[in-house]
């Protein structure tokens, strides 16, 4: 029997050629619609009504053709009950898993907001490019559990896509709360990280299991360690700091078109 | 057109009738395989080869007959670096999830173990049927993110269930630590909790998207409240608790069998 499309794709994760074929397929993986919106309009993607997801999900797909990339931004889009964006990590890693599934992506691009650490060098509007990823609220004090929970990962290697932009490069730590603990605090000091998250980890776990290369843009939107109230200073700053990653992420589309994910 | 399998399904669970029509097919969803063997054992189910769940996740599946049901149990199996249970939140909504795909349950069961507040009248070996669930460690300070973060639900309403099994009843929070914070704590006192665990409302949450009934049995292993720590006590207590759970969910099963959804 002729391998079917899906046998094809998986044996070229397999045998590497599928990091040597130019890319074709990206997806973009974004928890607000605020943060979505700016990217949706500059890649002029249309919502796409006949969903590739199950019945009962909020979920939104954006698609269109930028240069000679097939695109895809997909948003969890809002809680029906609650009309807030479903932003965290169960809703991203749901998003991600089926998304993965029904499109086949040959690259995850995960861009969003984050808080900074000043401490470890951040400002508000900085665009990092993540390094690795961790979880700091997943606390499992029993040998080998701890580090299943905390989850730690190396993101897809794109030295040539860091130099050729000049991004700053560093560690993200991701968890389900705003705000951040003095539990949370080590954690994500042990972690190294210089920007914590909400969804990060979480995409880069299940891009992983499918070895689907995955690449996070993270842009700061509050210090951590600086003096005002995260949310305050998070919703002060989402607009205009969701313009600097917008700005960001085209430069990085612009550079992935034409070529391969080994080259980046 | 005539309506599909999946058509159906959906208006069924739209209209109601889903409830009226006898149970058929129960999908458990167990966090741990040292929770799952014994009711693998005890409902003769073997293991499928051919897995139902896309390569690259270490999900198992075990299915067979039991009365006049088709019976599940679905497991996220061992992380493919580390070799532990994939516990946790996220591998239980992205399992939960995918299991609703492939297989159209028309009831879920999550049956595992959990921490219990001796303060609200848990004492080890106690096994609980759960009413109401909700995160803990999920905190977002914003108006109406607070909410969605809390995630409270309440679940499908088995009152026949609980009485003719005198079950107990109680509420339910998850987080994706083994351990507990001071924020932690707070957050479980304010919903309400009597047990704490690391994946009910995870379930609980994807079964409410496609409006699955699910019902959530939680076994006590360690006493949050208690004077030992609760990884040791845990792992003390794993083995004689999980057969306490075997017992009861056996006997739910056997009351479950020839009902329709609308009976329990």
């Amino acid at each position: 029997m002729a391998p079917s499309h899906d046998d094809k794709a998986v044996s070229e994760v397999r045998d590497g050629s599928a990091a040597k074929r130019p890319i074709s397929n990206i997806l973009f993986v974004i928890a607000m619609q605020t943060e979505a919106s700016p990217l949706v309009e500059k890649f002029q993607l249309t919502e796409q009504p006949d969903s590739v997801f199950p019945e009962g999900v909020s979920w939104v797909r954006y698609s269109g053709k930028y240069n000679d990339l097939n695109i895809d931004i997909v948003c969890p889009g809002k809680d029906k009950t609650l009309g807030v964006d479903c932003v965290g990590t169960v809703s991203a890693a749901l998003l991600t898993y089926a998304s993965i599934q029904a499109l086949r992506p040959d690259l995850i691009i995960n861009a969003g907001t984050a808080g900074g650490f000043k401490a470890k060098g951040a400002s508000i509007g900085d665009v990092f490019l993540v390094s690795d990823v961790a979880f700091h609220d997943r606390r499992i004090p029993i040998p080998v559990f701890d580090l299943y929970g905390v989850g730690a990962r190396e993101m897809y290697s794109t030295p040539n896509l860091a130099k050729e932009l000049s991004l700053k490069v560093c560690k993200l730590s991701t968890g389900d709360s705003l705000d951040m603990t003095p539990e949370d605090e080590a954690s994500i000091l042990a972690n190294n990280a210089t920007v914590k998250d909400m969804e990060g980890a979480a995409v880069a776990y299940v891009a992983d299991l499918f070895k689907v290369p995955a690449i996070l843009l993270k842009a700061v939107t509050d210090l951590i360690d600086g003096e005002k109230p995260t949310a305050e200073e998070f919703l002060q700053n989402l607009a205009s700091v969701t313009s600097a990653l917008d700005q960001t992420t085209t430069q990085v589309v612009d550079f992935i078109s034409g070529k391969c994910c080994a080259d980046l």
